[in-house]
C-alpha cells in the first residue's frame, strides 16, 4: 500500500492524503461506513457510491461464521461478493469473538495463543490466532487488514491493561512475521497495527512505541469506540498518542464517531474513521444535520414540518422527502424511514469529510470548524 | 375519468386499454403495488418508477388515522405527499375498519349507516359512512376512489351474504349521490362500484346488476382477496360475473394476486389488480421468477448459487446480486434482502403485465400463456 500526505493544516495536526489500495484510491481524512455482515444496513452498493463512500468495513468474525471466508474467496473476495466493488477494510474479528462468541454454557477465552470462542449461531467451537485472522482476511480479499489485538474494556484495571499491551505487542510481532512470510502485502494490501493502553498515558505511549517499531503500513488506535465511551475518555486516550504518531503512515481511530468527534480527531492528525452510528441511529429515527447537530424524528416539532431533514443537504433524501413524511413512515413502522435516514446520515458524514479535506487544503480548518475544536 | 379499450384478444375476454386519470395515463391490464401507510414497503418512489409501476394503492383507514386526510390535503394529496407523483387508487377503508378497528373491550360494528370502529392505535372512536369515505378520499386526492361496501368473509352464510349484497347496493346508491352532489368527478377522478355476493352465483349476478345499473366509472369485484382465499373460490366467484361485466368500463379484481391468478383473470376480462403478496412474500424470503414459479430463498439449493434470482429478469437486483448473497443477507437479518426481493418481485409482476398486454395486442394470449390458462 502507498500513502502520501498531500497537504497539512498550519494550525493543527490535520493533514490530507491519498491511500492507494488494490481496489482504488481513497482520499483522507476518510469515513468508512460499516457493513458488518455483508451490507451497510438497509443500503445497496450503488447508494454507497452515491453518498460518496470510498471504502467500507467488513467484519471478520461475522463473515467467518457466515458465509465463511472460503465461499467469499471463491467469489473473488468481499468487494466482489457484495458487489460493492471498491476498497474494503476488515477488522480482525477478535473483539466480536470475545464479546459475542459464547454459548449459555461456555464463554470465549483469550490465551496467549489467541481467542477461543463459540459461534453465537450454532455454538460450534472456533479459534482466532494472530495468524489465522490474517489468513481469513486474505481470503476475504481485504485491502486493509487488521491484526488480532487484546482489547480490554476502557475501564479495565491497570494490571489488565498492562497485560493487554504486552499481548498486543506479541501478537503484533507474530502478525508481521506471518504477513511477511506469506507475502500478503505483495499486491499492495496493507496491514495496520493497533495501539492499546486504555486510559493510562504511559501504557498508551508504550503501546504506540511497540506498534510503530514494527513495519505496519498504518497505525490504528483501538479501545475508544464511541458507541460505548464518553467524549472525555476518547479525548484523553487519543491525546496520549496523537503527537507521537508517525506522520509518514496513515492514522486510523477505530470506532469513532459522532461528527464533532471526527472534526476534533482530524485536527489531532487522524486520517481514517469508522462507526456504526450513522446507520444505527438512523434506524432509531435519529438524524444529523450539516451543522453537526443531532435530531430525533419523533420529536413533536417535526409532526407538521414540510421541510427536508436538513435544508443544507443535497442528498437524494433531502431533495425528495419532508420531515413530516419520514416521521410518519417511522411512526408507522415502515423500514423506508430507517433506510432514508441511513442514506442521509451517511451523506452528512461523508460530506463532512469532504469539507474537512477542503478546509485542510485551504489551511483554514481551525477557523472553519472553530465551534467544534 | 376516461377509459378506452385499445385491443381485444380473439380467443378470450382479455383486452388492453388506457385509463386516463388526473395524475396520468395507465396502460391496462395493470398491476397496482400496495402502499398501505404511505409507502410500498421498503421501496422509494423512484424505485416504483424503475420497476414499471404506473399507479399505486393507498389505504384510507390507515391514512385517516395517521397522519389524517387534512394534512395530506394540505400537502397537495397523497401522490404529492409521498412524492410518488403518479396516479393513486385508494380503497374505502371499510374492510380495515371492520377487521382492525377494535380495542380489547370494543369491537367494530357495521350498521345500515356505516362502520363504527375504534382506532387500533389509540382506541379513539370513528365512523365511516358511504359519504365520509368519499370526503376523505377527496382530501387524499385519489385518482380512483372506492366506495364503502359490506364485505363478509367468503365463507359467510347465504343469509349474511344476502344482507351484504343489499347493504352494498344501498351504500353504492348513496355513494353515487354524494359523488355527484359534490362534483367529485369533475376533474377526471373516478368512482368505482364494488360487486359482492360471496360464492353464491345468483347473489354475485344480483350484485353485479345492482352495481352496473349505477353510473360508476369502473366495476370492481370484491371479497376474493388472494391473501386469504384459495384459487378455486376465486375462480368460482369471478366466473359468476366475468361474462356479464360491462365491456365499456374497466374491471378491477380486488386483492388478486399470484402471477398465475393474474394471467387467468386477465383472460376473463379483468383490467386491474392489486396485491400485497409481491412485497409481503419478499420480506419473508420468497421470490418469483419470469416463468411464474415461486421460490424460497432459504432453500438449501441457493446456499452456493452465484446466479441471479431470475436469469430471465433484467431488473437492477438481478443485474447486480446473486442468490447466495441475498440468501446470506436474509439469513443474517439484513433488511436489504427484503428490499431487494420486493423490488424484484414487483419487477417480475409488472413485466408480466407488460407481456400480457403485448400478447393481447398480438392476439396470442391463449397460446403464449397456455400453461397457465
Amino acid at each position: 500500500m502507498k500513502f502520501r500526505v498531500t497537504g497539512t493544516d498550519p494550525n493543527s495536526q490535520a493533514r490530507t492524503g491519498v491511500l492507494e489500495t488494490p481496489h482504488g484510491q481513497i482520499q483522507t481524512p476518510v469515513f468508512m461506513p460499516v457493513a458488518t455482515a455483508g451490507a451497510v444496513k438497509t443500503l445497496a452498493p450503488w447508494e454507497l457510491s452515491e453518498v460518496g463512500a470510498e471504502i467500507i468495513l467488513g467484519n471478520t468474525y461475522h463473515l467467518h461464521l457466515r458465509p465463511g471466508a472460503e465461499l467469499i474467496a471463491k467469489r473473488g473476495g468481499y468487494s466482489q461478493w457484495t458487489r460493492w466493488g471498491g476498497p474494503v477494510l476488515t477488522d480482525s474479528g477478535g473483539y466480536q469473538a470475545y464479546s459475542l462468541g459464547a454459548t449459555r454454557a461456555k464463554s470465549a477465552k483469550t490465551t496467549n495463543d489467541g481467542v477461543r470462542f463459540y459461534s453465537h449461531i450454532d455454538g460450534s467451537k472456533h479459534e482466532f490466532t494472530p495468524e489465522s485472522v490474517l489468513d481469513i482476511q486474505d481470503k476475504l480479499g481485504s485491502d486493509i487488514v487488521m491484526p488480532l489485538d487484546d482489547c480490554p474494556p476502557i475501564e479495565a484495571s491497570r494490571k489488565r491493561v498492562e497485560s493487554a499491551v504486552i499481548r498486543t505487542r506479541e501478537w503484533a510481532t507474530r502478525s508481521i512475521e506471518h504477513w511477511q512470510k506469506n507475502s500478503y502485502g505483495a499486491d499492495g494490501r496493507a496491514l495496520f497495527g493497533i495501539v492499546q493502553g486504555g486510559l493510562f498515558e504511559d501504557l498508551r505511549q508504550q503501546s504506540l512505541r511497540d506498534i510503530q517499531d514494527l513495519p505496519f503500513d498504518g497505525i490504528a488506535v483501538g479501545g475508544v469506540a464511541i458507541a460505548s465511551e464518553g467524549k472525555e475518555k476518547i479525548n484523553k486516550a487519543v491525546e496520549y498518542v496523537a503527537a507521537s504518531l508517525d506522520p509518514s503512515r496513515p492514522h486510523y481511530l477505530m470506532g469513532v464517531g459522532y461528527p464533532d468527534d471526527i472534526v476534533r480527531m482530524v485536527a489531532q492528525g487522524f486520517d481514517m474513521f469508522d462507526c456504526v452510528l450513522p446507520t444505527r441511529l438512523a434506524r432509531h429515527g435519529v438524524f444529523w444535520t450539516t451543522n453537526l447537530r443531532q435530531h430525533n424524528l419523533m420529536n413533536a416539532q417535526f409532526k407538521h414540518d414540510a421541510t427536508p431533514l436538513d435544508p443544507e443537504c443535497r442528498c437524494r433524501i433531502c431533495q425528495t422527502f419532508t420531515r413530516e413524511y419520514l416521521r410518519h413512515l417511522y411512526a408507522t413502522g415502515e423500514t423506508l424511514a430507517g433506510r432514508a435516514l441511513s442514506f442521509h446520515n451517511l451523506s452528512v458524514t461523508l460530506r463532512l469529510m469532504e469539507r474537512l479535506r477542503e478546509s485542510i487544503s485551504r489551511g483554514t480548518l481551525t477557523t472553519d470548524f472553530a465551534p467544534y475544536l
